[in-house]
């Protein structure tokens, strides 16, 4: 049996469920390099009597080794968040219902549903966008696509969540920042010129999302950038034009 | 201090921090009628020294008895999922903070991330909609806005997540289950006629997503209905028609 684990969104976010089973398990992986503190790892480590093996992302995506195992043991593979959120963990998730293994996914807090904390209701978001770094091997490559996702949401009045890009490297990931990400949506703004990033826009950058130390903030992206939001994981929200009054009232307590 | 702590998906679905902050609560309350089953209920009472006190939903609106008991004391609010997905909620929160009453939030998994176990990803969601029973004092009332929402989905190659409703009356809640929905879906195309549902129309049916009994089914509306998918919870998800190849690949294991 496979069980895909979720950490949710900080410390102790694992679901009471998903301890349980994990305590059970014969053999516990987790992904290499994930958002994961060194603190959250080391509370759950003195949880458990097995040891959690760390498995870089190229083994979790190139070789058979998770379901190879889970046929023969009880497996876990912790992710942060929901387990589904990532595409890597889909296709995971279709490999081995193809190959008859067992597989459980223990599901926990995530973005998409957390993002409600900012007062934006969450039936009106539209689709979610990366952004993702200037790609500076093919000269400096920016995809325009998350501004015409906004765009797209604000002609249908949905509120766009902005995930911002992790750039994986042999050694790390490199997380982008909300100060990283303003003069990126400033520099699409000046190519595509449609006016969604004026000086007077108000948008939502949020830090930590559920975590002790989370800290959202709605206004301008000029206030934004002299914020201190910490180090990553942040995220953006664009909120459509036409908000509803419980929505406004939540939200501007964040001004 | 208040805390609206969210219980997850199913038995067990509270995280481990949510147990913890709970454990030392001096009040516990919960909402009437949620959907959490008694065997949860009792699960989780075993596990605790405070009573789980149960609040009707005008109590939680219309009064200010979470706020003012949580300026005197640590008060935790028990809401199924994650706790912000219902607006009521967000309302609370956002009275909390006018009041500079302290809340914390303790996310919980929820049906808008857990859906991605379907093979549908995440990110290509459009919006949210709920499809109402037809208000019998208004001559059988049915409003539009799921069909349309749905078009407008379709247009911007999304997703469309159908919650089904739930009428709260004053001693219980009936929830919409899938075979009461394909009818209601099926009168809105004979009245609106754009061809979003017909015979060969293949449509995702969901019930108790994250919880060990769940059943997933991709497949026409006719397969769906001869389908038991027990009792509630139900939802229903209208697939964008332009699929990536690991969204059809998981996808079709559900057929």
């Amino acid at each position: 049996m496979l069980y895909l684990i979720g950490l949710g969104l900080g410390p102790d976010g694992i679901s009471v469920l998903g301890l349980k089973i994990l305590k059970k398990c014969d053999k516990i992986y987790m992904e290499q390099y994930t958002s994961i503190s060194q603190t959250e790892l080391n509370s759950l480590k003195s949880e458990l009597k097995t040891e959690i093996i760390p498995l870089d992302r190229k083994t979790v995506e190139e070789t058979d080794l998770l379901i190879r195992e889970s046929q023969k043991h009880s497996v876990a593979f912790l992710i942060p968040g929901d387990p589904l959120v990532a595409t890597t963990h889909s296709s995971l998730l279709a490999e081995a219902r193809k190959n008859q293994t067992p597989v459980q996914i223990i599901h926990s807090s995530s973005i998409y549903s957390a993002v409600a904390e900012t007062g934006l209701q969450l039936y009106k978001f539209g689709k979610t966008t990366t952004l993702p770094f200037p790609d500076k091997e093919y000269e400096n490559y920016k995809p325009t696509s998350p501004y015409e996702t906004i765009q797209s949401n604000l002609q249908n009045n949905s509120h766009t969540l902005i995930l911002l890009d992790i750039q994986v490297t042999q050694n790390k990931q490199n997380y982008m920042t909300i100060q990283e990400a303003l003069p990126i949506l400033k520099d699409l703004e000046s190519k595509l010129k449609k006016k969604l990033f004026t000086s007077k826009t108000k948008i939502v950058a949020i830090s930590h999302l559920g975590q002790s130390n989370q800290l959202i903030k709605y206004n301008t992206m000029e206030t934004l950038n002299k914020t201190n939001f910490g180090p990553a994981l942040h995220c953006l929200i664009y909120p459509a034009k036409d908000l509803h009054f419980q929505e406004k009232e939540l939200l501007e307590t964040y001004s």
